[in-house]
C-alpha cells in the first residue's frame, strides 16, 4: 500500500505536534477511527471538520481543501492484504463470513449491513490475562428492494 | 461458496425442527454465531458441546463426531467474495484498515488482535428510522515477540 | 456459471409453460428482471410471491420454499465475466466508473447508489436505425455516514 | 486508479473555474457523464467539441489537441474496483447478470446491448425518503450475425 | 475447457457420419467455423438452421432445440488459454494490439471492431514452403457515440 | 499499458510530420501494422528499414538503433485487456476459439498456426450499412513433431 | 491437476504390464517422453502408432482413436504449477529467461525456439556425486516475419 | 520486465565493446548463459569473476561490486510471462510437464531435478531445413529425503 | 482443499484404529510429520513402510500400493491459503522472507535450503504462560552452481 | 520487490562498516533474524534498540525513529514469490501444510501456532556431505475461543 502524499504530510504534521488520533477526538468533536480515514483519504470533511483538523495538528491550511474531495476509496495494493493486523480482518470475514451471514437473515431477512451508513469503533478492553481489542461495527440494515 | 453436505444436513434438521441460532443459543448455552460456525465447520465443538446441538435440532447422534472434528476452515470460492452481505466486511477492511491498523498501534503498540482468541457477536439496534446491524469483535491483543 | 438445479427446474417448467418473464411480470405483479433474479437465486420473494410464481409456471408446489430462501448472491465464475452480454456491463463500470463518480459526488456529495435499495428494468426502444436496449437503474442514494 | 497527469490539469483548470460538470453541459452542449469521459480520457472530442471544454473552464489551449485522441479506455486498476460506489456496478453485473441477459433474450433474440454505440445518464430523483440515484444505459442491441 | 454434454453428443454423431465441418457447410449452406462455433454452444441458430445440422449429421432430433438456445458464451477455462493453437490469439492480441489499435483510430476514428456483426473464415492456403493458415475477420466498424 | 519513451518519441515526430501509417507503408516499402509494431517496440527492423522509418518522419538518427533491438514483447497491463477495441480479439478467442481449433485440426492435423512466421493486415471495407474492418491473419501451419 | 479418465486407463494397462515408459520406446520405436505425452492427452499418434502402444501395454483397441484426436493440451491447474518436480521449469524460466532470450538473439536474431517443431528428451548421466538429470529441449528457429 | 539499471549499463558497456555473450565466455572462461544471468542480476559472481567481466566490457570498476550481491531473483512481471520466445518454456512446462515428470519417476525415483545445483547452455545447431536452437538443462536429481 | 478419496480411507481406518500419527512414528519407525506427508499423498514410501503403516491402522493391504506411488504433490486450492493454521506459514514468509534470505546468504553464501533433501519436525514445548508450537526445518544448503 | 529506502540506507552503512547480522547480535544483544526484520520494516524496535542498532553500524542518529514505527507488514511482490529461495518455504506450505495441520491438531487440538507471539532462527549445521540449514520456528500455540 503506496501511503499517499497528504497523508504522509498530515501524518508528520500530527506527529510533530506529538497527539493521537484519541488526542484529536477531543480537539475535533469526532470519533478517532473516522478521523484516521479522513488522513488516509478514505473519508471526506466538511469545510468546518478539515479546518479543525488541520488547525489541530498545526498543519499548512493549503491542505484543508484536500481533505474536502470525495476520494477513490480502498487501496490495499494485493487483492489480500498482507500486513497481519489488516488481514486478520480477511480470515475473519472467510471463517466467520457464512455463520454470520446466516445469523443476520434470521434477525433481519434478506438484505445488508450497510458499509456506507456506518460507522466503526476501536476501544481497549483491559483484561488481566491480556487486554483486548474491541471493534464495533454499527451499519443499518438495508432490506433488499422488491419491484 | 459450496455448502458442505453435512452442512445442508444439519441446516435441514435445524429448519425441520424450526428453530434459529437464538434458539439454540439459549439451548446450547453458547453463542448463535459460534454455533453456526459449528455447523458451517468453522469451528470445533466438544463432545458435550456437539451433543447438544445435535439433540436440540433431532438430527441423527451419528452426526456428533462431525462436530468434533477440526476443519480445514474459510472456504469463499473467489479470493473477494461476491455475495454482498460478506462483500461489505471486505470492503470495510479495503477502506477502513488502515485508520484501524494506525488506532490500534496507537492505543496498544506493534501487534495485532487475535483472530483465534476471538469473539464475534451480532445484534439488532432497533432505530426508528431503521434497524441497525451490530457486530462486536473482540480479540486478544497479541504483541509481537522480540528475541 | 454453473446453473442451479433449482433454476433449471424452473426455467424447464417456464418453458413448458411458454412464457416470457414480461408474461410472468403480468401474472404475478412483479418486475419481470425481479422474478428473473429469483429464479437465478439472486433474490428471495415472501411467500405469496413464490407461490404466485410457481403456480404461473406450473411447477411442483415443493420448490416454493426454495424461493423464499436468502441466496449465496453473485456467481459469475471468472473475476471478469466471458459472456458477451454480461462483459459489456464491466466495460461500461471501467470505461464509465470515474466520470459517473465524479458525477454523482457533484449532484450528491461523498456517498453511493445503493445496490441493495436498488430497481433495474430492461426496456426495448423501436429505433428505425436498430432497436435499443434501455437499461434503468435507480437506487436510493446512501451519504457517507461521519461519527 | 492513478490520475493522468492531463486529467489532473483539466479538473484544476475546472475548479478554478468554480464550474460543474453540470455547468458545463449547458456550456458545451453534451451531456455531463460523457464530457467527464473526455476529462477522464476514456472519449475523444472533435476539435470544436474540445475547443468549447477547454475554453469553458479556461484551460491552456494546448490542451485541446490531447482531448481528441483515441485513448486508451479502461483503466481501474485491480480487476474487482476497490471504490464503493464503482464496485456496485460490478456487484449488480454478479447478481443481476444472468437475469438480464435472460430478459435482453426473449425480448430481442441473441445478441447484445452494445457499448459503443451506447450512452449513460445520470439523473437525481428527489424522493422524501432519500434522494435516489438513476443511471440510464442505453445502447443500440447489436444481434449476432451468422455467416 | 469441460466440453458440454451437447457438444460431445454432437460431435460423436458427426464424427459416426464422417462429416468435416467442411462437409457440413455445403449441406448446411453456412460456414464452417459458425456451425462449430453453434456445436460448441458459442452461438444460436435458427429452427431451421439447427435442423439441417442436426439431419446432416444424424443425431436426435431432440437435440435441436439445444441448438436453438442463447448460449452463455466463452468458457476457456484459465483466464490465460494454455492450448497452443488458440494460445497463439492471445500472443497475437498481446503483440500487436496496440499497432492495431493505432491503424484503426487512423482508419476509421475511435471505434472499434465489432465482435457481434462479425465473421470469421479459416481458409487453407498451399504454399510449397508449408502451407499457411489464414483467418479472416471481418466485423463492423462501430464508432463511439456522443451525447 | 505504460508507452514506452521511444515510442511516444516516433510517436510525436510522426505526427509532427503530419503522417499516417498508411503513408509510412507507401514511403518505406512494408505494412502499415509491421511499421506501427515497429514503433510500440513488439518488433525489429533492419538497420536498412529503420532508417528509413526515421527519415521518413524527420526523427533524430539517435533513433535508428532502437528500432533495431529485439524488443521484449506483450505488454498489456492487465492479463485481460480493458481497452474495449483491443478487448475484442479477447473476445474473439474466447468465443470462437473452440470452433476454429477443429476447423484447423480438420484441415491440417494437429499442429497451430504460426505467430512468428505470420501477417497480419488491417483493410477497410466500405459498406453502405455501415464500413467493415478486416483483419486477416496469415500465418504457417507447424504440425507437431513426432520423436 | 486432474487426471483424464483415459490417461488412467492407459496408465494403469502399462503398470499392468509391467513396463517403464523407456521399455515402450523400444517397442513403439518412438521416444519415451513424447509417448508419455501421447497418454497424458498433448500429443496425438497416428493409427499405427496408436496401434502399437496400445497393444505393447495389452489395453483395449477401443483406445486406439482416443489416442488419435487432437487433444485441448497443456492443463496444470494453477497458473503457476505446485508440484515441485514441475515448478523447477516455471522456477528456470523465471531466473534464466531473459539470459536466454538474450543469447538466442545474438546467435539467432529476432524470433523463437518454436515449441510445436520441437523434441524432449530426458537423459541419466550418472555422476559419483549424484545422477544428474539432462533435459535436452531442440526447437526449430523461427524469425519474426515482417511484411 | 522492468530493466535493473545496473543491467542497462552492463549491457551498454558491452555492446559499445562490441561483444556478444559468446565472446566474453571466451574471455571470461564461463558459460555465456550464465554471464548473462550475472549481467540481468540472476546469479552472483565471485570477485575474480566480476573482475574479468568488468574488464571485458570495459565498464566501470566501481560496478564490480553490484555483481558480486545475491539478488532477489525471479521477475517476469505477469505470472505468466507475454514474450513469446519467453512464454514457450511456459508452454513447454504445460504441455510436457507430466510426462517429463512420469519419465523423471521411472528413471530416478520420488525427487526432482534440481535447479540450483543446475547448468543450462543454448547452441545452435544448424540445419538446411531451418536451424535449431538446443537448450541442455542438467541439474542434480534430488531424491525426497524420509525421516 | 479437497481432501483424496484414499487419504480419507487412511485417516478413516487410523481413527478407528484409535492411533495419532505419534502413535504411529513409534509403530513406523519413521517421523509423525512423514508419515502424515505419505498419507496426503505429498510423498511416496517404499514397499516396507507402506506395508508397516498400512498394517498399524488395519486397513486393507490393497492401499499399500497407493503409498508407494509418486504423487502430484501441492494442492492447497487457492493461491493463498485460507486455512488460519496454514496461512500462518504464509504470513511467516511474507514477514521473514527477506530478512531470512540475507541471513542465509551471509551464513552460506549464494543459494538455498533444499525442501527435498529436507525433515520437518513439530514438537510441543511446554510453557506456563502457553504450550508453543516448534516446528524445526532442516534443509541442505544448495549453492548456486557456475559454469 | 521493492526495497524501501530505508533498508537500503541501513545495509549500505552495515557494509561499509563491514558487519554480518551476526556480529549485529553480538552487539545490539538480540537475534540476527530479528534485527534483520527491523532493517526490513518488518518489525519495530524501542528507542534503545534502534539506537544500539545504528551505532553499531554508524549511521545517521536521524534513522532512529524509522526504526520505532509499526510498519505496513509483509511485501513480496507477487502472491506467489519468484526467489528460488523465499519460494521453497512457500513450497514447504504446500506440501507439508496439511501433514502439519493435521499433527498441530492431535498434539494440541483445534487452533493454531501464532506467528506474532513468535520465534525465528536460522542456524547452520555442518555436515560432511554438504552443511545444512535450520530454521525454528516457536510460536505460542494459540486454541479456538468459544464464547
Amino acid at each position: 500500500m503506496a501511503i499517499l502524499a497528504v497523508t504522509e504530510q498530515l501524518l508528520a504534521a500530527k506527529k510533530a505536534a506529538g497527539l493521537t488520533f484519541a488526542d484529536l477526538e477531543a480537539k475535533v468533536g469526532a470519533d478517532e477511527v473516522w478521523i484516521a480515514s479522513v488522513f488516509y483519504r478514505q473519508a471526506s470533511a466538511s469545510k468546518e471538520e478539515a479546518t479543525k483538523m488541520i488547525e489541530a495538528i498545526g498543519a499548512d491550511s493549503s491542505l484543508i481543501e484536500a481533505l474536502m474531495e470525495c476520494p477513490v476509496k480502498g487501496s490495499l495494493d494485493p487483492l489480500v492484504p498482507t500486513d497481519p493486523l489488516i488481514y486478520r480482518f480477511y480470515e475473519i470475514m472467510q471463517v466467520y463470513g457464512m455463520p454470520i451471514k446466516t445469523v443476520v437473515h434470521e434477525k433481519f431477512g434478506d438484505g445488508i449491513m450497510s458499509a456506507i451508513d456506518f460507522t466503526i469503533d476501536v476501544e481497549k478492553e483491559e483484561d488481566s490475562k491480556g487486554d483486548r481489542v474491541k471493534v464495533i461495527m454499527c451499519g443499518k440494515f438495508l432490506p433488499y428492494k422488491k419491484w
